[in-house]
């Protein structure tokens, strides 16, 4: 292993990987920790990229966030793509929202009526434009809209290509889990743990169990339809995600529970929904059912930031059913922190101060008590000096 | 490999096997084919015992040799069991039949009428007595009858039992599969090869797709339902089979193709169906979906006897979905065949001549016409001679 590094990142994760990538890209020395890299949110995830039609009511903040990191999302593909060669599935098609009943389209006709108050692109479409537009929905689907700016990218393509671009920017990985941050000796620790974050950090984050299967279009050839499809059916919430190679993913339950069993009812109502919007499916292959646990935050929002009380340790978890689209403004802004030290304004409404007043309100319990911090030096300008380039002192957001 | 065998059987599912075992208790040198025991249908198979539910109009001839075939099997489980020490799940707590919707009942109605009339042990219940005997039955289930004597078995268990009993009964396993008959030296050649069949001796079998899933009971525990149970619901026809391991089989599909894909269209009809006659279902895991090839016939019969024209073969094969049902008679009446030149009265309805009439109408290519034969000589009566202990001339069945 490095002798003390800069920034020791826990969780290899999209979220995790890509901070390490933009830290180690930026010259800073980075160790990233997991014994599963990939393995836990991502590996389930659809890779939806969707903050218009992911915009609900009461969360501004967040859409903000979300509209902010999508807006990143070309050109993060792109420089991905050049850094490592990979092809990650960034799919530009759009989605289309629909409803399957009367009932359902009254109830997506509320929540497109919010998102195009609060301006966002969504344009709502007449059954014949619709079935223009994917000739493959089922006669029965009442009417929908189309978000032209919410993507895709494939998570099980972006996780390696992260990988791999974090190492090739000098980032080292330990194939090892972390029990206790005092147990990583770096400049700045990053907790991108998910939902093991609540251990490591006492964090409100908990696990929101999501079911999710995995068809693949009979033959060998693509899916018979190009947009991701988010729809009401009888009630029921589902998403059709197509990818090139065939494969579509179909999602997802959103359950209180930490299990990751696949259930006989979830899969029943994802494929009946499925079946119900685009019959189509019922002659694709079913290839996998799997479930994954997204990591909840009590306001369905992030957790980016300093720790209160803990100098040296930056949250980015609680990432929740938005990980991957949040993926760049994430790495971004952390990597922005840990080098200037200073917290973003877009960062700012989701700090980890937020759920831990008290601590928060309390003098530091070392100097200084904001979220400012003096830029952690790169490596590369430290070399000079000892192995530990950076004192842990000298962070103390709290 | 041994000498020249007296009997070679070809494919190691349950009906090659138990062959094997009751050739090799005989005193028979058997040798069995296949390079992937116990991978074809009994892999799938759900292991219903079932000749009372499974008597279906047009088929009393079938339905005389099932009901032989499960009236053996108490003895044939025991005998098994006690040759191996393996519990095969023989369970005998019956099986109810139910209709979800009136339509459901009045069509599950006529067929158990039907069964009735051939005097077969159906017993109509109320719906409080269906009920009393399966709490967990959805209200909304309108009718049912009890069939007592159709039990059911683990084939998965009886695979590998089956095997241990022919190799300890002197049997030998030779792992690679038969490309033609002419490759196997063997004074008698048993053809048990499911749907292979039809490409090694031209008999009319050909696959019939099924389609079915594994859930288990959450938390380790049995299943909350104890009979198997065989509904209509809605038109789609299913059936539970409850193992007290936990496992519940879920199937089937009957599907007129080769490939053995699982289609999201046939796995949501058998949770739907499922589900909506045993709604604790939905909280179960689903834990496997498969599909398997039944070895289908034109009458839906197996073919059991001499191949005409092929002296020296026997055919064992296109059991359909009653494999599992038929190994204890289908074993016993091929054993008694070889060892004693003579075709059961049980046989003769099933035997190959029904099919290739054009052949077995024509003279003998060899001495005789008939299907009765002299008996094999067991290889303990003949070990004064060479290693070859029947020559095949003897075998004139055609």
């Amino acid at each position: 292993m490095l002798s003390r590094p800069d920034v020791a990142v826990v969780g290899a994760g999209p979220v995790g990987l890509a901070i390490a990538w933009r830290c180690a890209a930026r010259g800073l020395r980075v160790v990233v920790h997991d014994p599963a890299p990939g393995s836990g949110a991502s590996h389930v995830a659809a890779g939806m990229l969707a903050p218009v039609a992911e915009a609900y009511f009461g969360e501004h903040e967040l859409t903000g966030l979300l509209t902010a990191s999508a807006a990143r999302w070309p050109a993060f593909a792109a420089e991905l793509t050049a850094a490592t060669g990979v092809d990650v599935g960034y799919r530009t098609e759009g989605t289309l929202m629909v409803g399957l009943t009367a009932d359902d389209l009254a109830e997506a006709r509320r929540l497109w009526a919010y998102q195009q108050g609060i301006g966002l692109p969504v344009t709502p479409l007449r059954p014949s434009a619709l079935r223009d537009r994917e000739p493959a929905l089922a006669p029965r689907v009442r009417g929908g809209a189309f978000a032209a700016t919410d993507h895709q990218v494939d998570p099980r393509r972006l996780v390696p290509a992260l990988r791999t671009a974090a190492e090739r920017a000098g980032a080292t990985l330990v194939p090892a889990a972390v029990r206790r941050l005092s147990d990583v000796a770096a400049g700045v620790t990053v907790v991108a743990a998910g939902c093991g974050a609540a251990a490591l950090t006492g964090l409100p984050v908990r696990p929101v169990k999501g079911q999710v299967a995995r068809l693949r279009a009979p033959g060998g050839g693509a899916p018979g339809f190009r947009h991701v499809i988010r729809g009401y059916a009888d009630g029921e919430h589902v998403y059709l995600v197509p990818r090139s190679d065939g494969e579509v993913v179909v999602g997802a339950t959103v359950e209180e529970r930490a299990d990751t069993d696949v259930s006989a009812g979830a899969v029943l109502r994802l494929l009946r929904a499925a079946v119900d919007l685009l019959p189509e499916l019922a002659e694709y292959d079913l290839v996998e059912t799997l479930a994954g646990l997204r990591p909840g935050t009590p306001d369905n929002a992030p957790i980016l930031g300093p720790l209160p009380g803990r100098p040296g340790v930056l949250a980015a978890t609680g990432h929740h059913r938005h990980g991957i689209v949040l993926t760049p403004v994430t790495a971004d802004l952390i990597a922005d922190l840990i080098s200037t030290g200073t917290v973003d304004p877009l960062l700012a409404p989701f700090t980890p101060a937020r759920f831990t007043p008290a601590v928060a309100a309390e003098p530091a319990t070392s100097a200084g008590s904001g979220v400012n911090v003096g830029p952690v030096v790169p490596a590369a300008d430290a070399r000079s000096g000892s192995g530990t380039s950076v004192p842990e002192e000298e962070h103390t957001w709290n």
